[in-house]
């Protein structure tokens, strides 16, 4: 992939996409209702159907290619003792995802995508950003581009995923900085914090907002986010340029990209939400996008592996509608 | 697969079957808190892991083969006008299955099931039940026979799914009988049905359940439901005989098999409602058996396709709980 021409982050808001192609969903959407069933009865496949469509701009969208990209980042808000794991499981799960030992291995292998999972700057944890900045702005930009530089553009579906410990506090940070309310709103037990820890967070992200809180969106991506996060923001936008649509996974993926859609919603027009997480936080992020989850798993792990369980659902959708019959092939009786 | 050693439909209470192994699901659920993951980070994904243990009786259980049966039939009750779609429909539609053009051939091939339909006397359609009973004894029982015998013995997971113009209204008298409430509480638009046809379906259940309700649970079966309807009973028995967990499609699917609910709960307890159907009924009954379908994709086709579009949800479960590795094996620090 091609690097994305930003000279700012909020140049964002002058980059150029290839539209939503209404003729090849509308295409779609006559298609299916000639199918051998009752109209509307496969429910939200036929819409993941014209939504494939319209981003792959033709009426019989298939998925040849699934590519899964996972980030891994550290963050400095570590040091305020926002997690209960070390830093150090970071890197420890980035050679479990290169062993194959993980869950998001599995899930993609069941799964039929390619994963490839990358490590960004593990042993230069960004800042805690309830003192400083966690990044500059040149190296914010830096990770987005190495998140777009990432993206296949052969691909017909990016599945995103991220890995990085203390990053539920980072995701809170960005989630409440978009979309209001209280800290509490946004914080969880993540990867296993009991009440204390969950209130603590709440303190921390609290803090970050108070300090960060008025920057422009994408400036709050630097301020706030990790390095991840920022790759995921690039993956989006490069996937964006391709025309390949995306499945986010639960609350940390979601809220690693909230920064885009405060800057514009039209930049995530072409991703769905894979799956809905335990996190407390995520089905209020989700409500607040307008993009009800696929799956409802009680899963609350990251790596993309929400995602992942949600691909098949979107290759069960493209089986119905590219292979079943029309009721004039089937010459079966109309209502 | 043998014949169920059945003489009356009631003694359905007598037969003796296999138990959930508590000690490979106990093993099952040991190996899951030593994968590389939070505790409980899979959340139902380890249910099913451990469901799946218990009923295969190994604490690694796999997924080799998957079967779907799809049985159809036709109902004396569409004499009453309670289906838009004229009967042959159901001729029509297993022909379609035959030729590989419905959606259940789609999904099945997607997610690796291997597929039959059995078609039950479709030229002989049982009696309007508003006026005799639908099927005596005998017919029940040769029916319930018929889905027994379908079921593969060698297969790892059952999904199961049906065809039947106007078994919206059989399911809905079926769930009246079994959980009470009132006729409304149990009717929707089916295939297609407007405001009067849904009145209409919602007085002819009515009298259906004034005049067989009591009954006992296994002769409404007999009274009320189609063989299609008996014939999902059977097969459910038959693979609990052989240990095989089932995927319960929709609300027909569902309702189908509340005859064995009511006649004992436990006859369900290998099964798990696949997906919550459009149709109104379906929640009500999947809380009145205690049993959360696993899928909200807004779907109300039947067919099986439900089923089979979870079926990748318990591979990927499985997929987890066979190939992730162990905190140990991939030295990651605890937290």
């Amino acid at each position: 992939m091609t690097r994305l021409p930003l000279t700012t982050l909020d140049t964002v808001n002058a980059l150029s996409f290839p539209a939503f192609d209404e003729t090849a969903a509308e295409g779609a959407r006559a298609r299916q209702a000639q199918l051998t069933k009752p109209p509307g009865s496969l429910g939200r496949l036929e819409e993941l159907a014209a939504f494939m469509a319209g981003w792959r701009g033709t009426d019989r969208p298939r998925i040849v290619r699934a590519q899964a990209l996972v980030f891994a980042g550290n963050h400095g808000i570590c040091a305020r003792g926002v997690n209960p794991f070390p830093q150090e499981v970071t890197a420890q799960m980035v050679a479990n995802f290169a062993a194959g030992g993980a869950a998001i291995n599995q899930l993609c292998a069941a799964a039929g995508a390619d994963l490839k999972v990358i490590a960004l700057d593990l042993d230069q944890p960004t800042r805690d950003f309830t003192a400083a900045a966690a990044m500059d702005e040149a190296e914010c930009i830096e990770a987005l581009q190495r998140g777009a530089e990432a993206v296949d553009a052969g691909a017909d579906v990016l599945l995103l995923g991220e890995m990085g410990i203390g990053n539920s506090t980072v995701a809170a940070a960005l989630a409440f900085a978009a979309f209001g309310g209280t800290a509490q709103d946004w914080v969880g037990p993540g990867t296993g914090s009991d009440a204390a820890g969950v209130d603590l967070k709440a303190r921390v992200v609290a803090e970050g907002v108070d300090r960060h809180g008025a920057l422009s969106p994408m400036m709050r991506l630097a301020a706030l986010g990790g390095r991840e996060q920022a790759a995921l923001c690039g993956a989006v936008l490069a996937a964006r340029m391709a025309r390949i649509p995306v499945l986010l996974d639960g609350f940390i993926c979601t809220a690693a990209v909230t920064p885009l859609y405060a800057a514009d919603p039209d930049l995530l027009a072409h991703c769905l939400i894979a799956h809905e997480s335990r996190e407390p936080g995520h089905r209020r992020l989700a409500e607040a996008m307008g993009k009800p989850p696929l799956l409802d798993m009680g899963m609350a792990l990251g790596e993309g592996s929400g995602a992942a369980l949600a691909l098949p659902i979107l290759r069960g959708a493209l089986a119905c509608h590219n292979g079943m019959a029309t009721f004039a092939e089937a010459g079966i009786s109309g209502a």
